[in-house]
């Protein structure tokens, strides 16, 4: 089960950075909506980026997330995910139209072309919340 | 050379999404803020934090920051900085509060404590730059 509090960041419009990594060990940062489906974090693309070619190899996963509230020392708080990725196929132009709702707004056509292809639709089951917020305080 | 578009996000007000890898392969993200000094990226911690421990073993870091500028499908571009980074004895509070003036305003004392520790300066030197904006346009 996804806390009330974590669940409220990855339902925002606040841009998830995503780490997976490369079989030498190098981390590659892409920004990227996300949404939550099934107590997994959820996030789409269209075509096969090098994000997810990681994830088959090596399903680690970290997100972090920034918010907009800020601590009495003016340090914003932030939400860090350590989670276990798996890529599937198809599904991505409707996860796309789902999260441009919250992420660009009530009208939006998005992806914005008359026959995206059906791309990739990557899960994250969490393993451990870190970052600075309410979901580290109290363990 | 910093070129100028990668120079204004990193002296902006953006928060520095850090990553570094532990031992074990595992990716640690906290966010920082972020200066340049003589072509590098630095950033100060007062305590000798994870991210420290994890450069002195391995000195690759990536850092992600976000741009409000957005492209026409709606997107927003973001640097993505890989880099190599090396840990500094001292000097962190002059730092912070010379980074403070960007991230909390012109007045604010930062550290807000009378004896802060000296800290830790980590000084990051840039390999490669990606992400999506005008530094991965044209090469």
């Amino acid at each position: 089960m996804i806390s009330e509090s974590v669940k409220e960041v990855l339902e925002s419009d606040a841009l998830a950075h995503v780490v997976t990594m490369s079989g030498q060990g190098d981390p590659n940062v892409t920004l990227a909506w996300v949404g939550i489906e099934d107590d997994e974090i959820v996030l789409a693309t269209l075509f096969d980026q090098r994000k997810l070619k990681n994830i088959r190899k090596n399903p680690r996963v970290a997100i972090s997330v920034e918010t907009d509230r800020v601590n009495p020392m003016g340090l914003n708080e932030y939400l860090v995910i350590h989670g276990t990725g798996r890529v599937t196929e198809g599904g991505a132009p409707e996860l796309l139209q789902k999260l441009a709702y919250t992420y660009l707004g009530p009208d939006v056509k998005f992806p914005p072309m008359p026959e995206p292809p059906p791309g990739y639709v990557t899960r994250i089951t969490i393993d451990r919340v870190a970052g600075v917020g309410p979901w580290t305080e109290g363990g």
